[in-house]
């Protein structure tokens, strides 16, 4: 130890050699401290999850059966339960295509690495939730970008363009619902546009769909999935609707992908954990998800439209923002405002206020969301969106 | 759908198109068949599993705080209790150093990643563990392998000899005690030679220790990394100990390494479970994981005793094994048995007993252990443990 000085260092894998830490990751120790008022995390409010029927769920579980506790195959109940699940989505699907993922996140990393060669090309957009690029990170890719309408989402006649050009990309990336962070959903048309363009192209589209049953208006769209079976990849998860703290999710795929994923996840942390497959089924036997899904878009939608409202009241007139009909986040941008990273280090110590820097969602080291703000309304109540608002605005004007 | 015929498949990864399912996993299903008495998979022993002592856990842990249940940073009270616990396997390391893992498998696959370059080399002895070479195979390495001696474990000079060689490893895989499949625990004096080479060569060992608490003779020896914090990289795990199913491991890294560690896992699966993590440390501030394991040994110590007495009973003349310090396995070699695979069938089918054939553990697809079996002595009590022997040398003999 003395000698720390002399010894070399060990050798990382060439992509660990550039690392930096994600801003998200940054944020999470400032996010997380209870003087500050944050707006930052992708975080579910944690006064809405169904702890005691959880509780409850948890006690029956280990009392019935002590393997709960142990390794073990797919919970096929689960998957029963999840093929119901996506039903109210409006996508059929069977249980031989489900497969369970240590959260949605997991789903996205297996689902790159199983379709993307080292330093192979993905498609996705120039704005982007910076957990795919994470995802595909150690594997060093070319990363196709095109830009998104903040009304109708992906431009999918740039991706058109991508799909008849020289670098063939193993998988389009894309958010049906939802946008993080943009908020924006694709519309019905842009659906069926990128859809078509999969199947031409034979290149999967992985549908991001962590946000597709936190829906807040009336005009429900069928995720892509729901057209296609073949070249649409689905991503699904439990945390925004239940609870992120047990590591659940599932991807929809064709069957014959099976082996291959099964051999990556078994490399990657064995199976997902037994006890928490268990405990979601045993909460969704239950039949309180429907109900508590209706408490949820009520709560969340109330908290969105405080903060619109209190973006309207506070704001620069120079603000721009689009009403999300689902999910978690609200887009703002600010031509005015400058380099939003230095604005929340004073948001942070004059205000103690936190957002996300739209910086932290650009791809390829682009600059083009430097004036831009993720703002997260699920984790604050009414009240303290509207005070926050108000603060973050005295540092903004 | 009725034109799956015409579909294009989709391009997999290079990798992915040329794997195979793992022995393990196809035994996953007639392994865990309740007509079947399995000496097959590494499960620990359900009814010792602390089920009441976790249900209290979890309701205690529950009640008091909802943010169980959300997204979060590593739990640091769990962290200084591993800290404690590291210090009863004789390691000294500080809280900095620790980083928390869905279960030793992902410990293993973040390290392999971190530090192993696409078509990088790893050194590993020649017959190993299958995860390891599952947490490796979407890089593609070229893998070094080493012999291992039956009695005191890994040819060190052989690693020396690789270490002087032309193609440098990113690591050396290694396991101080309980090694699965061999059973074998490395002497002190390889101990002390490979933490050497180590440190000469500059390459970082991962220790895998996940066996190293469940110690059934007298004399222990300390873990490698208690001899080295620089160039041993140690990998523990809850699964073996507590339970597999909260998947819940860490790793011991220099604390320069914390960064890069972070972001793979982040864009791995985000966090390791909270509820998990928050579930354990309750757990282990009850005191009670002292005598547990004091339980667990006995259990196990008196199973493996069973083992080796049915052996000698049953087993032919030709039959080799050598009786395990630590951990879960036994492993038999049976010069004239011919291949394994085929006797598995047989014994499944006629006897229903199962085992893993020792070729599941040849590494670049050597047969140097198709004349082998591993069999697991944690997962049935005692009286089965002699019935099941007895009808496997039925099928032997």
């Amino acid at each position: 130890m003395e000698n720390r000085s002399m010894t070399q260092e060990v050798t990382l894998a060439s992509w660990a050699q550039k690392v930096k830490q994600s801003t998200i990751q940054q944020l999470l120790a400032v996010a997380t401290r209870t003087d500050i008022l944050s707006f930052a995390l992708g975080l579910p409010a944690a006064e809405l999850f169904p702890s005691a029927d959880y509780a409850g769920a948890m006690t029956r579980a280990l009392a019935a059966d002590s393997r709960i506790l142990q390794y073990g195959p797919p919970w096929q109940p689960l998957k029963r339960q999840i093929v119901e699940l996506m039903a109210l989505r409006g996508v059929r699907c069977r249980e031989e295509q489900i497969f369970l993922t240590t959260g949605a996140q997991q789903g996205m990393s297996l689902l790159a690495r199983l379709l993307l060669d080292f330093q192979g090309t993905a498609l996705l957009e120039e704005t982007i939730y910076s957990g795919i690029l994470q995802a595909v990170e150690s594997l060093q890719p070319e990363l196709l970008t095109v830009p998104t309408d903040p009304e109708t989402g992906m431009d999918v006649e740039a991706v058109a363009t991508h799909l008849a050009g020289p670098r063939r990309p193993a998988f389009i990336y894309a958010i049906s619902d939802g946008h993080n962070p943009l908020g924006v959903s694709l519309s019905q048309e842009k659906r069926r546009r990128l859809v078509e363009l999969a199947r031409q192209y034979q290149v999967p589209i992985l549908e991001d769909d962590a946000y597709g049953l936190l829906r807040y208006d009336d005009q429900a769209l069928l995720p892509m999935r729901a057209l296609d079976d073949e070249w649409v990849f689905y991503i699904g998860s439990f945390s925004k609707i239940l609870a992120p703290a047990l590591r659940v999710g599932w991807i929809i795929v064709p069957e014959r992908l099976m082996p291959a994923l099964s051999a990556l996840k078994e490399g990657n942390d064995i199976d997902t954990a037994t006890f928490a497959q268990r405990t979601i089924a045993a909460y969704l036997e239950t039949g309180k998800l429907a109900s508590h899904l209706v408490d949820l878009r009520q709560a969340y939608k109330a908290r969105r439209d405080t903060m619109v409202q209190a973006l309207q009241a506070f704001f620069p007139v120079e603000a721009r923002w689009f009403k999300p009909g689902n999910g978690m986040f609200i887009w703002v941008e600010i031509p005015t405002a400058g380099d939003m990273s230095e604005v929340l280090k004073i948001a942070i110590e004059k205000e103690k206020v936190a957002f996300v820097p739209g910086h932290a969602f650009d791809v390829n080291g682009s600059c083009r969301s430097t004036h831009c703000m993720r703002l997260n309304f699920s984790n604050c109540d009414p009240e303290r969106i509207e005070q926050g608002i108000a603060r973050l605005a005295k540092i903004i004007v």
